[in-house]
């Protein structure tokens, strides 16, 4: 049986959207059908919504779940009128909130993913140029600018992994890719140990590898089984010698490595 | 006065984060101290992260704010019982979802950042790397194959826009910076013409444009003032011939201009 959810909001709808998919993760077992629906910001909005709300209903044979951070009680209003299992993902927070703080919300919708602090939003996009221009191990003199160096064979998951920590906690991420000299040497650069103390490395199983790499360059050398469990072996000994963390992608979203990431390197957001 | 804030989570601790800091962002006039404690998930680490709670307390002269996701209850009692102000943001919901939905929850932590559905998950990645790919115009042949196609000056906002809507959407985005070549000819390629139903134009603010070019180039003709508001004046010229949608980046995040895209491109999330 199907499911219609809306992810509903004023503004961007992250929000709403993080919150109702975790929450939805909790019953695997239920066919969700997925609907974003950011800057439902008027009246005329809400009332088109609705409207698809009822067509959903009329589909799926059972009504829709809407998760809504919406401060606009009467935008709100409309939504939770009409025909859905609506949750406000906000209101039981804001108000005890604010009687512990002392201090009224202003309720104003969007200031979370707005730029309201410039010098924070600059740093994550530096942050993002900074993971550009260092991706792949083209500029290792530039490791010292480095917040986090990521080690790793071709195709273990560097690059997506070194975009989300630039995106989302503003590190400055490079990363160097272990190539065929590095093994021939048996050592990675000099311009790594230098670092060694910023440095995770990413490792992933042989099979997976070899998966995306077929895709990369199929039938190639490259792609190999062989070759596969062969530099990742050779990878681990560096790693070894290293003594650096050692994280695992086969299993692990970049949400997860990063976090890890995070977490030994700091634990405070600004 | 200060006041430390703690977003806790047995597991990456994205949605304790994006709920919390949307929340607080509701009283812009208290000035919060943000620590971000993922991986909360036994009852040693639970212990250590009270006694931190305690010298916040102390530090600050105030308890503590936790916004948290705790599925075990034996951990969660334990920061609870800590001295702080404690939100738990899923409970309220969890129940009731359940009575409606007719399941009941796994109360697994983890499932909503994990890679619970890999083929979403692979469609992310091939995404960022398909952005990586075709950033700064390098492949326009390859327009086809692109969801989206972002147009606009040098350092208008095109990449870490691009990364965001392949990162989070599984958007496959390709971006056209506009050169002197296009400027002298007075017109954008026809690569770009050819698939502009798609096309989405940046465009920014000449001030802070000059900014950002300045910290690039400083000094440079391509910096001065004359030369970012030429270039913004002529691709708006550009832009009004295409037909295409012209979203402005000065004071929009990258999150809210890659909403604006996404609503525009569809509605359903996989």
């Amino acid at each position: 049986m199907k499911r219609t959810v809306y992810f509903v909001s004023e503004s961007t709808g992250i929000t709403a959207e993080t919150v109702g998919h975790s929450l939805i993760s909790q019953f695997d077992s239920v066919d969700f059908e997925q609907v974003y629906m950011p800057y439902i910001n008027t009246v005329l909005r809400a009332q088109a919504l609705t409207a698809r709300m009822q067509e959903a209903a009329d589909r799926d044979g059972v009504r829709p779940v809407v998760f809504a951070t919406m401060l606009d009680a009467e935008v709100g209003d409309i939504l939770r009128a009409g025909n859905c299992f609506y949750l406000e993902l906000f209101e039981g927070f804001i108000d005890p909130l604010s009687r512990e703080l002392g201090v009224a919300p202003s309720r104003k919708s969007g200031r979370s993913h707005a730029i309201t602090k410039p010098s924070s939003y600059t740093k994550r996009i530096d942050a993002i140029n900074f993971a550009m221009a260092n991706d792949d191990g083209v500029r290792p003199d530039n490791f010292n600018h480095a917040d986090v160096v990521l080690l790793g064979v071709s195709r273990s998951g560097k690059t997506p992994t070194c975009l989300y920590l630039a995106m989302h906690y503003g590190l400055r991420p490079a990363n160097y890719p272990i190539t065929e000299e590095d093994f021939e040497r048996g050592d990675v650069s000099p311009l790594v140990w230098a670092c060694r103390e910023k440095v995770f490395a990413l490792t992933i199983d042989a099979q997976r590898l070899q998966r995306i790499r077929e895709e990369r360059r199929p039938g190639s050398p490259y792609a190999s089984l062989e070759r596969c469990q062969e530099d990742i072996r050779r990878a681990a000994q560096m790693f070894k010698r290293l003594e650096v963390p050692v994280l695992n992608t086969t299993n692990q979203s970049i949400e997860e490595i990063s976090s890890h990431i995070l977490k030994r390197v700091k634990t405070h957001i600004e």
